[in-house]
Parts: structure tokens; sequence; C-alpha cells
């Protein structure tokens, strides 16, 4: 393990402190179910709230609402609200936020290459399991 | 956004099935607080139990135990159990495992890479919001 993982793995587990570290809060953030979702979507463009919530599908607006405050706290998220009638709300990545939805983008990506992988991995072990 | 991320998306956020869909159950493996920290420690050699317990610290070996069960399970750690007395068992990481693990330790490099600029933002939507 290098130096600098070393410390990625002491921040990452919170030592030292009470409670979960800040930086184990960004990556939950970042690779919750809303966050994942959320960030991936505005890598295109910016969205408008309920654009947002029919492409991402299945969110409450009450769970939304609260993982773009999330993501808008941490500064990955800018909402604009525009002084017009009928109110109208644009979230999109700020720069800090691109880096985010990129890494998390890439990840995703991973994954769903990677799914049949692991299905057949899942399966072998199920069926070593079943047979022990 | 590319058609391959609303592929992603889609998958992702589980469309069309009951539950979490088997994308997000991985997503959720390999960046939970000690998916995270093993797969990152597994990144530069083989683990036994013990050593890998006092490397990620404050793990109960109860959770240790469930989490490299998952990834197992997953394909993404290979489990060695050695047939000498006293019993040994070595954890390492497969090729699979490996890619899982260069993507979170992407991740968790740019959180830590990152965090000060977290948390200005974080500060100044606070302060943002105490002054309303």
């Amino acid at each position: 393990m290098e130096a600098s993982d070393l410390t990625i793995v002491d921040r990452v587990r919170g030592e030292g402190g009470d409670g979960p570290c800040p930086h184990r809060l960004v990556m939950e953030h970042v690779t919750s179910r809303w966050g994942t979702l959320i960030l991936i979507a505005l890598l295109d463009r910016s969205y408008r709230f309920s654009e947002l919530r029919r492409a991402i599908g299945r969110v409450s607006e009450k769970m939304l609402t609260q993982s773009l405050q999330t993501l808008e706290r941490d500064g990955l998220v800018h909402r604009d609200a525009k002084p017009v009638i009928p109110p109208r709300v644009d979230y999109s990545l700020t720069p800090l936020g691109r880096e985010a939805a990129e890494q998390v983008r890439a990840l995703g990506r991973w994954v769903d290459e990677r799914m049949p992988a692991v299905e057949r991995a899942r399966e072998e072990y199920d069926a070593k399991r079943a047979s022990a």
C-alpha cells in the first residue's frame, strides 16, 4: 500500500473522530442510489426539478429534494432559482460536481460491464455452498 | 446523456424489478464503508484475516467476515484457506476485484483531494442558510 493510500484508508475509516468522518459522508453522498443517478444525469445538461424526477424515475419528491440539497451543500450541484412566474429552478453540476460525476460514472460503467462476471461468480459461490 | 449512460441510469435505478437491482447492490458492496477499505488494502498484497482487521481498524470481526463474504460472492475477493495447523486464511483480489478496487481507489483519492473544497462549500451553504 502506498503512503497516500494509507491516508485514504485512515480518512475513510474516520480514525480519531466520533461518528462517520467527513470523507466517508462525501463518499456516501456521491455513491448513494439517488446521488449517483443525479450526478450522471447532470453530466449531460442542466435539468429542472420535475424533468430530473422523470429522468431518474421512482424517486419521491422528498427524496429527490433531500438528495439535491445534500449535493448542493457539498458544492457538487448548483441550484439556480430564476425569479420568474411560475418559479423555475434549474440544477446543474459545479466544476467540482463534474469531477465527482465522472468518477461515479466510471464506476457505474464498470459495474455495468462486469455485471455478467459478478453474476457468474455469485452462481458459482452459491452452488459451492449448496453442495458443501 | 449518451445512450450508454441511459442504460446505466436504467440499471442502477433498477427499473422493472422488485427491490434493489443487482447493479445497485454491486455498487453498494464496493462503496460500502468496509468494502472500500478492504478493496484498497488488498490492492497492495494479500492479507490474513487478523492482519486485515488491524489494517482497517475499528471493524468488528463479524462485520469484516460479512463484508469479505459479500465481496467473495461477487467474485471480487479470493479466499484461500490453507490446510495447515493452525488454520491460515489469506484474502486477495481476483482480477475482477482489482478492477473494482482501482475504481474505488480513484474515487477515494478524489474525495481525499477535494475534501477542502467540499468543506468550504458546506460552510458557505450553512452561512447562507443561517443568514436567510
